[in-house]
């Protein structure tokens, strides 16, 4: 721990003590760690059980929580559907959920330290709003106060894509890495970003913002206001309307049109190239910007991925600079629950950073 | 300085010692810096005599070199024209400026620890070599190791816009921010990029390729291979190309061009309304990414900015993402011998980092 620290063994004791005696860190005896010259090193771990954190991501038609230990483990997964968009009636299937969850966590007998809650758009977590989300078509709700006013928490709330970048940054393929994106692929097309090893939030709260690159000025109309948004020609929503247009059939979701594509429907099939390609693109730009070791693609548009992967590909290796290309694409399936665990993970930063503990 | 470091008055003292014993750091006496309570804290500055550097900028034609001090403030500034493009040219001219340098550096009886070369493309700063530089026409140079064998110093090479960026973060219109960004509009056009307090070096030495963004797929080719990049449509070349294909006027370069549009040339002016509409959209795609606090734009670009002003602010405020629009996006000039200062401090880094001193 001193090693990885930079700091003195001395240092790291003095550091590690109260949190031992607050029973958050246990010492495990390991008599393999003993060197066989010095100072014996005491191994220390989290004690997981210690305190328990609450994790809720929002999508448009449901609200997904989880019930994690310190270590950020999932303990028990819930879902329910959401009966309405607006705040009030989010907020109420949320707090439902939480009572859910403090029910389990009341089983186990540990205490619930944070509740963290995921919503796609412009979150600004430091004050706790969130600005505006396109899916939820909310502006200026000040969402942690209102979920603390209703569970009694101590609420963080962040952009789901941030927290799901927290959760890979800690457990999943951006473990080690000082930087790489996430670019989630769905309703909306998203991305975290992990530069110099900490997640970008930017200065005003937007960060990200890849489904918003404009890859063709002359493309279709945005919800942004702006044409040829990267969203406007790769989200559910504009593959839905494009595949109607090519096809002339009334698909009812991205599933359908996913299932005219992969009935070979050339129209639909077209669709699924210029959505990969405008993808494609995005992931090159952020590659030319900021040169990330790795670029996870995840999302629940994945379903649809072997429409696309070819596109994504080479539009990204045609647009990519130099050796940015070098950068490793890969996708990597991650289910809502892990979405819903990235907001329990923010809980935890929080509840870390505070000095209520 | 512990309150800045983090760390107790014991280990500053710990580890300023030795730096004023070996003559870096000075001890200021300052009364009025005493506290009426507790230890007094003496303060100390870095003795910028002590050591000097050299900056070289190269730029299609012309090498720009600086003596600096350790503070990196400019004591001698010199330029000489390129014969030639070819890396045996550039290093020839490039020695020829460093050993007039070192005959000031002579004058002034300190000794120089360090040479920094800045130039455009895609430089891996790590390995000391320019993999690819368009304006040079060069492809995987090992600048770094023929500089150190022409001149005899140990030599850190950068690309150019990251360097100017460093001179910036230390000196210039970032100081003190975590995030800002550099957008240089000329010849090419750049962006250095910090995030988390720290100049983007991307994982393969690509970061901050402003002037690759595509903002328009069906746009002019670049010398990339892509269409309707940034660097296509507003770079000198493109605006030259452009502008004698709308006024059939056979104009030399981009003084002459902008001189057309001066006159109230229509077609000219046109060219630059779009040169700036692409640099608003580049500009926005990095607000919507990052969400800096501030944009500086510079280059020698700017002396037809207020051709292009309107146009950048328009497209940037139309395409910026909710609050990435509150970014401070302002225009700064910055001579060729503050890019040059930028190389100095670059090896200023290089050799506080080092071991060797």
């Amino acid at each position: 721990m001193a090693r990885r620290a930079g700091l003195s063994a001395a240092a790291v004791t003095k550091a590690v003590r109260p949190l031992i005696e607050a029973g958050y860190l246990v010492e495990d005896v390991d008599e393999g760690a003993r060197p066989a010259l010095g100072r014996p090193a005491n191994l220390v771990r989290v004690d997981g059980g210690r305190a328990l954190f609450i994790g809720v991501k929002v999508t448009g038609d449901t609200a997904i929580g989880v019930l994690t230990d310190l270590c950020c483990r999932i303990l028990v997964a819930r879902h329910i559907p959401l009966s309405a968009r607006d705040p009030k009636a989010v907020l109420g299937t949320a707090a439902e959920l939480v009572r859910e969850l403090l029910i389990e966590a009341d089983g186990l007998g540990v205490r619930v330290a944070g509740l963290g809650m995921a919503v796609s758009g412009d979150v600004d977590r430091a004050e706790g709003v969130v600005r505006y989300s396109p899916f939820l078509e909310w502006r200026d709700v000040p969402l942690a106060e209102l979920a603390a006013m209703a569970t009694g928490l101590p609420v963080t709330v962040d952009n789901d894509v941030r927290a799901l970048t927290v959760a890979e940054q800690w457990f999943g393929a951006g473990v080690g890495l000082s930087g790489f994106a996430v670019v989630t692929v769905g309703a909306g097309i998203g991305c975290g970003l992990v530069v110099h090893g900490k997640v970008v939030a930017g200065a005003h709260g937007v960060a990200g913002e890849i489904g918003h690159i404009t890859v063709d000025p002359a493309g279709p109309r945005c919800h942004c206001g702006n044409r040829g948004c990267v969203e406007a020609i790769a989200g559910d929503d504009a593959i839905v309307r494009q595949v109607r247009a090519a096809t002339g059939v009334q698909v009812a979701d991205a599933v359908e049109a996913a299932g005219l594509a992969h009935d070979g429907v050339t129209g639909a099939r077209e669709v699924y190239a210029r959505a990969g390609d405008a993808i494609g693109r995005g992931i090159a730009t952020v590659a030319n910007l900021l040169g990330p070791e790795r670029v996870i693609i995840s999302g629940e548009g994945l379903a649809a991925y072997d429409l696309f992967a070819d596109h994504i590909r080479d539009a990204f290796a045609t647009a990519a600079f130099g050796s940015a290309a070098r950068c490793d694409v890969r996708t990597r399936p991650l289910p809502f629950d892990e979405w819903a665990r990235g907001a329990a993970a923010t809980a935890i930063q929080s509840f870390i950073r505070s000095d209520a503990n």
